[in-house]
Order: structure tokens, then sequence, then C-alpha cells
């Protein structure tokens, strides 16, 4: 087809929009410069997980530390800071206030305008605050109360008497199943689902008959939910994912869950019904929890893990079935030994051999005969 | 924003309809009470799986003293049956029926009033029975046909030549491709794919030519199936998931598949292409079965286990690559004790060493050199 | 309800559309039959997949072997390609473009009539090719470029700045954040989330902050993406899939990972951020792996395996940690003879102390007590 590359001027400016350097940061955050300012920077981000390109800020003299070995090519300081580093220093009064000042500018503007689309179907019923918008062929029921800012994107579904709070966005073909409460500040990705019915039913005869979940699903402030995650309802009472958790795209939350604050879970965790997860924790990708169990504050779990009984607070742990992580480690090291271990084990039964042979003793415990056929030298003894 | 609160005397009218004692339940389905009417009920479910405020019904005697040593509050049961327990008994004349009674009064009423949205787009051909409601952006295919009481939810897309039988739910955002089959009595949950192309390329030259998937899926009556789940089309014939079984969210079940009646699929199970499993099958949650192998009736498979090979029909197997549970239980017990064994296995190498230095013996297998590393005492011998 | 079966004739005709014999195939593609032109032919497929009822093509004599030994049923071959079987075989100058050929005669013709739905929402901006089919209840941004005969399903949403090329199919209701590109000839099946943010945030004093995600994602020419797979977008730059590969349904895949060309992603299978993984990589269902690893080309990775380091070019791993096939096998042989390693073991031990009792000596390092209460025999020592 013709005309499917952007004209070059257009691109230019497109481009243009992400182009930042040290020069114009400082200039944004009104920070003094050490170090070279035309230095590039393309992304902002935590110091743990900073790329090239990067900018980071640091507080304290250790993470300038860990700042300056990092992938960042430029950092956030205090005035009062310094470092013999060739990355260029931003000293700001407020490091933290100037980063977060950088998280916004570089943010994509993902808020159209304000309005609702005249192809959205919105039930008479539902209560709108100031400043939202309603993309084309999104669905509202009865009973919604939608607040301030809120951003609903193209062929979202929201049930009866569902509740969004200020300021959240809904990303396109998201469904909220009735009753369902999300709080403030929240980002649900594309294709999740909250409030699909928990997975419960009681055997009568030969058929199992579905359970009625009649609870709902509470999504706290300050959530980002990834796509395609489902979170089912509660039988009775509430699913919760608590304020500033993140939980990362595929990821099922089952019926009466509770999560905690600021935890994150990786994509693909399943975490089966009435389990409590605490404050803090991180489910790394794949993890599967069973239900009723609990994982205390600041626990973390490594990837694929299958945890099938309780975790404490600030315990680390890892494998299938989970164990903590120094012992799966061990375990770990065992088993990358055992083919080495095994060749010096049939050597000692040689040896042993050996010695009873020189004592004329007879074994008192020979091999069992599925054994024997492995270890021709048995038949020696 | 302001009116995001429900008023109260609205909320409480809401909450009202979910707020049951033991007197309203033995009014509804015609019991007699042995203990407390004024115990509260707050959902209905089976006697595993009762939960804190649960009724729960128990037609024999050794039921009824499981149904007293669970969770539940309270239990339905024969006018012949007693305990000595405190917890209240309704007694009927058949307890099933009216545990079946309860879970329709307990069931939120999820049907919309019949009818066909007018922004719904519905192909002329289309056939439709009686009762049948399409909600808000709905689209359907050419020779489409609708049975009784089917509700169709918003955003749903049917492909042409589909069927769909009498009282069966579609959530919204559901799609089914052409040509997918569903019978009565089903539910399929927000986001769910029925009849994708199966997964299948012939390489031909560098590149991998995609092969035709001309088959379907038919979901046979009382099927439940959770959300985003992801059912995908027979190559040729049909993809076929049987009678009365439930599966949980974020499932994968593969062209050709072929599942049984009343099986339990725990979410993010995927089963590969053209595998078979049998009836009252239990796959716990993020199990994977390999494509061409045979899971018998009633086999169950514990919870992230990888299934290479056929399961015999009654089969509990566990673990990746799954084996028989008494042996993965037994595999497990061992690898915990394999720390404390390889300090045992290197005092066992001191002792055969010091026997070999009392009667003046030459090792007849000395340890590796990588091994010696490890075992400061090994050059000692 | 009543007209739930179709009409038979009405029946008879569509299934008479992929009922073929070898005799029809022959003259379709201008072959000639040594065999039974009678033989029934239900399907097309590579010779490793190749289900009962199946045509494959063999262009070398080794190929012509495997294809005879397979569960095909008929055979394309050269002219003067001759072997001993039953099966029918085609002769024909070029099997390869014979197979091709078969396989578009084998495929349902899913392209509906070019046009856009009057139902569709499509920004003033949007710019179309020929031939463009776009359905109903469709959402399209602004600054979108639609390349010739793309084919874009019910309830696809369209996000602003995306690019779509040429004959690819965008199946209902998948959902493109903004500035998403996508090559020719690619199918995107339902439910799929292209775009959405990475999972990134930077920790801010107690809480996480979101990091701006303004890359994008480009997926090649001839990619094939299953149902509900999520393909995030880059923090900077892009995701890259790679030309030829093809992804089965509920893949994770995170930010600014670079697929290479013509994989083979099975369903399931999660790959963190800035991993990269080369040409003709195979990762077999529900694989993780973790973040800023590199698989290398042609290598390939078994059911359930947690990739955690690099893997080499033409590398077959397995397991969770993933470790050489090799080695992965011998770990499972070893732990499979444990229980009987164990009873070897214990064995051992009694002929030691039956040793050190002949010669007087004492045990120069004992059991560990906890070990003791596992072994009867231990105290008599």
């Amino acid at each position: 087809m013709r005309g499917l590359l952007m004209a070059s001027t257009e691109r230019d400016a497109i481009e243009q929009q992400n182009v930042w350097n040290v020069g114009r940061i400082a200039a944004l955050v009104g920070g003094n410069i050490s170090g070279d300012a035309n230095t590039m920077v393309t992304g902002v981000s935590g110091i743990d997980t900073a790329e090239s390109g990067d900018i980071v800020f640091a507080e304290s003299d250790r993470y300038l530390e860990t700042a300056v070995k990092s992938n960042a090519v430029a950092i956030l300081c205090r005035p009062d800071q310094s470092h013999t580093t060739t990355k260029p220093l931003i000293h700001v009064s407020e490091p933290r206030l100037a980063f977060l000042k950088l998280l916004s500018a570089f943010s994509p503007a993902v808020k159209p305008e304000p309005g609702i689309d005249p192809t959205a179907v919105v039930a008479a019923g539902a209560l709108f605050g100031e400043g939202v918008y309603v993309g084309p062929l999104v669905s509202i029921g009865e009973h919604v109360k939608i607040g301030d800012r809120v951003c609903i994107q193209a062929g979202v579904h929201i049930g009866d008497s569902c509740v969004i709070d200020d300021d959240t966005i809904l990303y396109p073909n998201v469904v909220l199943y009735p009753s369902v409460t999300v709080g403030k500040r929240c980002y649900i990705h594309a294709g999740a689902v909250l409030g699909a019915d928990g997975f419960g039913y009681a055997p009568v005869g030969n058929m199992l008959q579905k359970v009625p979940h009649i609870g709902s699903v509470r999504v706290e402030d300050d959530v980002e939910i990834g796509a395609n995650c489902c979170i089912d309802r509660a039988k009775t009472e509430e699913t919760v994912i608590g304020a500033g958790t993140k939980m990362d795209n595929l990821v099922h939350i089952a019926h009466n869950v509770k999560i905690g604050k600021c935890c994150v879970i990786v994509s693909q965790v399943g975490i089966a019904g009435s389990t409590t997860i605490g404050n803090g924790v991180i489910l790394a990708g794949q993890v599967g929890i069973v239900d009723h169990v609990n994982v205390g504050d600041g626990a973390q779990v490594g990837a694929q893990s299958g945890v099938r009984y309780d975790i404490p607070a600030g315990g680390r742990f890892f494998g299938s079935p989970a164990v903590p992580m120094a012992r799966r480690l061990k375990e770990i090291s065992i088993k990358n030994k055992l083919p080495d271990i095994m060749k010096e084990f049939r050597g000692m039964q040689k040896r042993i051999q050996a010695l009873e042979a020189a004592l004329h003793l007879e074994a008192t415990d020979s091999p069992s005969a599925a054994d024997a056929t492995e270890q021709p030298g048995a038949s020696e003894s």
C-alpha cells in the first residue's frame, strides 16, 4: 500500500517529544548540573531496573553509589551530594519530587478529551463525576458510579452497581461484572475481567452444582492490573486487591483472596481461593499458591514456585513445592552433584567389599536383586 | 467526587436480600429445625469447601458427621437423622432437593429482561428461541441458532453458523469463532475464546506454513468455562468439552482435545493437541499435559504437574514430570532428607578410610579429583 | 427450541466442501497417482504431526520414508520417487508448491466481503488500503494506517498511530494500544492485547511509582499470535516479534523482549523483560524465562522449564531450573532410582558397622541424632 510510512517531518515531531538531555531535565526540575549537560536521557526508572539511557534518583549516599554502578546515564541527587563518577548529576533540594515530576514528563498523554462517545450505551441511572471520558462502544449498567476524571476506553463493559473512583483508567475491552468497586488512580489493562463467579461447586448426585457467588471484588487505590487478568468475585464478602499493589498480565486471583498493600505479582501467577497475601509481598512469574494459606508481609516467592503451606513474614521461598530459598538452593546444589556422588557411592561399595573380603566377612545386607542388575560387580562379593 | 457512596437505605435494601437465618431457610424448604433458628446463614456450599456462614446438606450419617466437623453453620438432613452437635439441623424429606432450592435462592438474578438491544448487530439469517436476551454491542453472524432463554451479554461476538442451546449464558466480550456449538445451561465467562485455529504448521523450506483447521468446538450441556479461557477448534472433527465439566479461568485447550463428563479443570491448566481426558477427572491448577496422551476416568493430577505419558483410570499423579502420588511423596521425602544423608555419606567415607587404614588396604576406588576439592579429608587417606 | 439442528441438505452442502479424495487432489495439483485414487483425505499437515486422514509432502527419499511410516494416508512426491507402500503417492514436479496449493484449498474462506461496517467507529484521519474489511463495532483511532486486504473483525480496538500491513487478520476483540505496528500476512487471534504498558515501577518512599513506557510493539511479517496473548510495549524502543514466528494461546511477552524469526512459542509461555530469543527457537508449553537472558538460535526448551541463564545456540534445555536435556534426563533417572539407592545405603551402613565391630574400631563419625530416629538399627552398633 502507499502511504504506510509516516512522512518524515511528522515522525520527527513525534520523536522529538521524547528527546531529552540532562540540560533540559535540569531546567524542568530546577536543578544544577555536575557533568555533561548534553548527555541524552531516554527513560526514567528505579535504580535496580535501570537500563542504558535512564535517569534515576538517589537520596542517600548508599543509593548514589548504587546508582553510579547501575546502567543509568544520569542521576538526580541532593545539593550536598557529590561523586567522582563521569555520569552527570542533577542536584535538587528534593530529588524524590523531581523524580515524580520526571515520571510525569516522560509519560505518554493517554487521557483523551472528556466526554461520552455517542456510541457508548449508558444506563439512565449511571452517575458521572467531572471530566470523565467514555470511549466508543462502551456499555455501562444501572446504578454505576463513576468518579472524576475517570477514563473508560473503547469496548469496556461495566456491570450494574459498579463503583469506579477518581482518576482511574480502564483500558479497552475490560469487563467488570456487577458490584465491583475500583479505587482511585488505578490502571486496569485491556481484557482484564473483574468479578466473574468463583470456581465452586457442590457435588449433588452425579452432578457438580454451581454454588452461588454473591460477594464482590474490591480494588483499592493505586492498583495496576495487567492485561487479561482474571479476578473472581467472592462467595460472600469481597475479594480484595490492596492499595498500591501491581499485577502483571494473565494473573488469576480466585474468590475470597485477600491481597495486601504494595505487593508485586508478576505475570501468570495463580492464587487459589481464600488465600491471604500480606503487604509488600513479591510473587515472581508463574507462581501458584493453593487455597486457604497465608503468605506473610514482605515474603518473596521465586518464579514457578508452588506454595502449599503458609509462608512466614519476610520468608524467601522457592521451588515446587516451595521451601525456604536457602534450603532450595542447597537442594539444587546437591541435585547438581548427584551424578558425581553416585560414582563415589559405587566406589564405596567396592571398597566395603574389599574390606569384607580381607576380613572374610559375609555381607550383612546384600544389595537387592533389582539393584544387582545395574551393578555388575555385586555378584562378586 | 460527590455521591460515590450509596445512600445507606439503598445499600441496606440490597444487603437485606442476602440476609438469611435458619428459620427463614426452614420455611423456604418446608423443614423442621433442631437447634437455634436465629443462626445466620450467608452462603451455600459443598461439605468439603464449606466456610463459616455456609449451610450444607448431608443425606447419610457419614456425611452428617463430616458436616458437623466442617466450618458449616447449619445442615440440611433427613427427618430421621440426629446429632449431638450445637449446629442447627433442618430436617426435610429430600435434603438434596432442598439444597438445590437453596442454591437457587442464594443465586444472584443475573438474567436481564428478554429482548435484543438496539445496538446489537444481528445478521438477517440468525434464528432465535423464546425469551432470549441480547445485550448492547453484541454481534451475531449468519446462520447462527440461539436456543430459548439464552442470555448474550454486552460485547459478545458469535461467528457464523454457531449454535447455542437453551438457558446458556455468554458473559461480556466472549468470542465464538464460526461453527462452535454450545449446549444447554452452560456458563461461558467473560473474555473466553472458543474456536480459534489450532496451533499447527508444516515446515516448507525455511517457513512454517499454517495448516488449515476446518474442524470445530463442541461444548456439551451444563459446562462452565472460566474467564479468558481459550479452546481451539479441531483440525478436522471436533474439540469436545463433555457434559457437566467445569473449567476455571485462563485454561488453554488445544485442537482435537476430548474432555469427558463432569471433569474439574482448575485455573491456568494447559492441555496440548489431541489428548483425551476421561470422565470425572480432576486437574489442579497450572497442570500441563502433552499432546496425544490419555488420562483415564477419575484420575487426579496435582497442581503444577507436567503429564508426559498416559495416566490410568483412577490414577493419582503429581510432579513434573508427573508420577504416581505415592512415589512423588516418597521422592519429596527423600529430597528433604538429602542434606542429612550427605553428611552421613561423608561420615561413611571417613569410616571406610579408617577401616582401610587399620587393615593397611589400598582404596580400590579413589574419589574423583573434582570431589577431592570439596572434601578436605580425602587427601589424608 | 425448534430448528436447532441444521436441515440435512444444508449440512451436506457444507460438509461436501471438505470431502476430498486422492483423485480430486491429483487433478487440482496436476499430478499422477500411484495407488488408490479413492483414498479419502480430510486434512493437510507436516509429516511430524500427521494424523490419520492427512496428506503430506516429501521432497527427499528420507522424508518419503518418514512419510510412509507416519499416520498420513497420502503423499505428494516428485515424479522420480517411488515406494513399495500401499499409501497412494501423487507425483508432481514441484511437491512443495503443490502442497502450498493444497493448504489454500483446505483453508476455510475466512475473509468477508470488503467494506466498513456502519457500526464501526473510525477516526477521521485513518488511512485505508484497497479491499479492507472492518467488522461491526470496531473502533479505530487517529493516524491509523491499514494496508490492503486487511481484515478487522468485530469488536477490535486499534489505538492511535497503529500501522497494520497488507493481508493481516485481526480476530474479534483484539486490542492494539497506540503505536503498535503489525506486518503483512499476520493472524492475531481473539482477545490478544498488544502494547499494554510494561510492568515496571520505581520505589519512591513506601509506594511503587509507575515508570513510563513510551516504546512500542513491532510484529513483523507472517507472525501468528494466539488468543488472549499479551505482548507489552517497550520502555523505550520496541518489543519485537520476528518474521514468521508462531505463538500459541495465553502467552505473555514482557516489555523490550526481542524474539527472532520463525520461532515456535507454545501456549502459556511467559518471557520476562528485555530477554532476547534467537531465530528458530522452540519454547514448549508453560515455559518461563527470566529477564535479561539470551536464548540462542535454534535452541529448544522443554515444557514447564524455568530458564534462569543464557542458553547457547542449538542448546536443548529442560527442567526448572532448566539445564541441558541430557543432564536433566540423567537427574530424572537418578531421582527415579533414589528409593532403591537409599535401601542400599542403609545396607552399607550396616556392613561398615559389622566391619568396625570385627576390627573393634570406634566409628569415626556417628550418624546424627536426627537420623538415628529414622533408622532403628543404628542404636545396636
